[in-house]
């Protein structure tokens, strides 16, 4: 298969501005909270009263706008679950990243962190944020992103990867370090940012990850003219629960991208997989068109969850863009 | 006063890379908690077992390379207090910080944001982390970062700025966006960072805001050679005390320029600038050359705490890159 890698080469690029803006959120008063007194190391006792306005459930988006780009419309990068928009940049291993490869095949970039995340800030909880948030362990990230099999994580052995993989198991303790918590409880504020950060971009091809292809699917059914491709890469999410109440019919000029790694048949992935085959499916019978880069199939072997992260990261994104090109969104 | 304002005009620069990575940290490992089952929204139940391993107290760096600087050093910015490296990016109203101004003049840029904070990530409170949060209200924000007198805060009525406020009232709402939760417990970890940051990158020149001057006279300290000029933009931190102990007979080969904005004789700032003023001298008498940019001194007047967010922020980084011209510090 093609892959397009004239862009790798590219020594430098011209940028307009790289800048950055928070959207979404809200202003919420808290009152009633007992006044505490906290110890600084630097500064001794402090007094803190929680009382008071705070803007929360805003969204953090930082842009590259190129002098001059070759692409029609700019990409909108959406990262997963326990992650950040750090999933796009530089990869664990200190090789670029997806946001450095679309910036040089000439798209302006917009990387966000979902609400609660990174960036965007999180809320006190329970007082504003209803439920704790969620943080991930080692061996959860492991498994879940699929670098070994269920089981194949220690903390104290040399952990078992599948024998093929791609992702580079040196930089494991370097991914980890970019995760971040979250809440399950979150989701309207998310998905009211994201919808907001459209309104603002204008037409825009989204780029999903993960937990991100849940959000993505909602915003381009909620605003499908802004929406001009969406590429889903290893949905997750459990099933096809959420996508039941979409109007799918919506999404019908929208071209779909579909990017599923290896090793799903032989994790608890093989759920979340069916999940996005029922999405595809129903999407098809809406008139959308749907294709799958389905990587095994096509001899690409060993990619994880983080595929953009993988060794063969370029390749996978040569494979995207070529997708790209023959969809008309370049110039 | 002159003022470098030629490379506010230049409309693009040639970048080599856009990247990231995270320095620091430790692996942390937690036991005997219980389990719990979470409700989520889109996936229903969900068992969360918090035992086991994670990355915790690593810090996040983004840095933008020029394909030719003009500069002989990176410039590293380090923000304050409840805050993040957004604080150099695009201001609240829109317009470019001080991340663009100085990538326009020629240097390559970091900008990271402090252990705990943004992407930098917080860990579990409180096993990993001691103590709880702080947030900051809108009425503390309004105040410390002296927007308004002491007082002139109100979530109903019109706050009453200081009326020659240099900053954008408009973009208040805006700005809160960007607050982050803090701790007062992890000055140490937030060192340690910050030194592996200075021997990863090597030779720079450091930009430290409010809190962040804490950490950057620290650094200068822990690894002098490494550091070629120290710009102190509004220390805060509330006296000298960390100083005392510091050995600053080290830096006194390292340039070093305090810069203070206005309205701080009016306020609780006052014990501030007092600590800045005996940070001074203790440094000058150890050799230190030591200049002030006391900006109502030379008639630049209403500045607030946050001054590379005021309408005037321009004119303050064309100040400071004179200061660093004269230095030597470009090519």
């Amino acid at each position: 298969m093609a892959m397009s890698i004239v862009d790798a080469h590219t020594k430098s690029y011209n940028v307009k501005e790289v800048g950055s803006f928070h959207v979404g959120g809200r202003q919420v008063s808290l009152t009633g909270l007992s006044i505490k007194e906290l110890q600084s190391a630097a500064v001794g006792p402090r007094t803190l009263d929680p009382n008071g306005e705070y803007e929360v459930e805003q969204m953090y988006v930082q842009y590259i706008k190129l002098a001059m780009t070759k692409a029609r419309y700019p990409l909108l990068m959406w990262h997963g679950a326990g992650l950040t928009g750090v999933t796009w940049e530089t990869k664990p291993d200190g090789n670029p990243g997806w946001q450095q490869y679309f910036l040089k095949a000439g798209y302006d970039v917009y990387v966000s962190d979902a609400v609660e995340r990174g960036r965007s800030s999180w809320a006190r909880y329970p007082e504003i944020f209803k439920s704790e948030p969620v943080f991930w362990t080692k061996k959860r990230a492991w498994e879940m992103f699929r670098i070994g099999p269920d089981g194949s994580y220690s903390s104290s052995k040399k952990k078992l990867a599948y024998e093929d993989t791609q992702f580079p198991l040196e930089s494991f303790d370097q991914f980890c370090k970019q995760s971040v918590a979250y809440w399950y409880g979150n989701d309207e504020a998310i998905n009211s940012a994201y919808y907001q950060l459209i309104q603002k971009v204008g037409p825009c091809v989204l780029v999903a990850h993960s937990q991100g292809v849940r959000f993505s699917v909602q915003a381009a059914v909620n605003a499908p003219k802004k929406i001009k491709g969406l590429i889903l890469i290893e949905g997750g999410g459990g099933g096809s629960v959420d996508f039941v109440a979409m109007d799918l019919s919506k999404i019908k000029d929208i071209p779909v991208l579909i990017v599923y790694g290896d090793h799903w048949k032989e994790s608890s992935w093989v759920k979340n997989h069916a999940g996005t085959e029922q999405l595809s499916s129903a999407m098809k019978e809406k008139g959308v068109k749907v294709d799958w880069l389905d990587l095994p199939a096509i001899e690409i072997k060993g990619n994880s969850h983080m595929l953009m992260m993988d060794r063969n990261s370029d390749q996978i994104a040569g494979l995207i863009q070529d997708w790209l090109k023959k969809k008309g969104m370049m110039k």
